[in-house]
């Protein structure tokens, strides 16, 4: 049976979250539904980041075996026809072998936040940015993010809900760029792991936030973080200002094949 | 009665256009309803583009006279209060003389159009831009766009349903820019005039984007300009695509004055 991985953008405003849930729509459920309009026996997909409800991907990444054998062009053309009353679209399909996994082949996880600075509700950028009423100090964040990268303990930083074994992570990158957006001045904040543990881009958003207010001081992020103590966290930013813009694998499957 | 001028946001995804109708949800419908809140007596609002149905605008500016003098922060946050489940937002709030008027006094509009090359349907981006599935030829599309700019009979570039008393205007600038989007290559197509006739905008990008595609001479454009005749335009491009994204007033009131 041949695997292949799909990349997948979708705007998180419809779904309760990627994971397939019973009375509630969700991204994983309208693409098995998708793909069961080709090929009837196809099992659960899995995905690369388990997004929440409200959070967006620009490049998602699942993985399903099919029975038959399928140009990659002609399999997101056929999965965006089925999808298209879904805000969820196939940008690229790549044939992978048998052992290739969508999850634990990533080596590497990309998140961008966006927080929109500005008084005015937000109206083109409604549940697709985080809005602040204040100007935020982007520098301070900048320095307060830098003391989260690295291999730490991010018990302060995981949800009470998470289910990964251990809470020590590696956070490879963590960036905060202002930026014009078409909704007024933005930062954007990106971090990069090998992998996160639930909420933790939300929390890490949340306490920076303090700090660009002027409410938090820099280095009061690094005592959190060795407080090793969930109630040591911020509040946990909104989900609509998440985005999952990448998924790393060694090599990338998506290289030479098709993009839609 | 002091007269205000509003620098207007909205989504023009959930509107029938600016103009008020008996029996569909209008942008000038909406802020009417909320300027109604806090005087019963207001007149109609008087905007400086009519935006049909599906076209946007990150700066509409707009003008009402009320019984009572207001700090343009309050207003602002009074109407924006009241508009909060309509996605439109008032970005500015500035006092004005009762000579001004947001139409009458403007003397420039810019309009920017998106277009989207890529094969996927729109997710994020849904309703906000033009998707067209192949890449287009920009510098030939620029080429196109400089037979535009000038003092011309715009006749092959008007509605046929267009009430202005004259098709001749000037368009002072015509710009086609490549750029890196969140859902792929874009081209920002920016239009400056005076004042425009009805789908002038849309016209013209229906038509530059034939040229694009290579279906069209950049010289078919001038050629079907000085032909003056409906039937020499390319198709007319799509609504979602348009955004009203300034008005120029001398002096600009909103200056000095309160911003969101």
């Amino acid at each position: 049976m041949p695997r292949f991985a799909l990349k997948i953008e979708y705007d998180g405003r419809s779904f309760s979250g990627w994971q397939r849930q019973n009375h509630a729509a969700s991204v994983q459920g309208a693409i098995e539904r998708a793909l069961r309009q080709l090929d009837t026996k196809i099992e659960a997909i899995a995905g690369a980041g388990r997004t929440d409800a409200g959070v967006h991907a620009t490049a998602q990444v699942a993985h399903v075996d099919l029975a038959q054998s399928w140009s990659s062009f002609r399999l997101s053309e056929a999965l965006n026809y089925h999808l298209k009353p879904d805000p969820i679209a196939i940008l690229a399909v790549a044939e992978v072998s048998d052992e290739w996994h969508a999850r634990f082949s990533a080596v590497g996880r990309t998140y961008l936040y966006r927080i929109v600075q500005r008084r005015a509700p937000l109206t083109l950028d409604r549940g697709l940015a985080w809005q602040v009423p204040y100007a935020l100090d982007a520098a301070a964040m900048a320095e307060a993010a830098g003391h989260l990268v690295g291999n730490h303990d991010f018990t302060t930083f995981r949800s009470t809900m998470c289910q990964a074994k251990s809470p020590v992570k590696t956070l490879d990158a963590a960036q905060v760029e202002p930026t014009q957006g078409r909704s007024g001045p933005e930062l954007h904040l990106t971090f990069r792991a090998r992998s996160f543990l639930h909420n933790q881009v939300r929390s890490f958003v949340g306490t920076l936030e303090r700090v660009g207010a002027g409410r938090w001081a820099p280095e009061a992020v690094k005592s959190a973080l060795e407080a090793r103590d969930r109630t040591a966290c911020g509040p946990v930013a909104p989900p609509h200002g998440l985005y999952l813009t990448g998924v790393d694998f060694t090599p990338d499957p998506f290289s030479t094949e098709s993009k839609s």
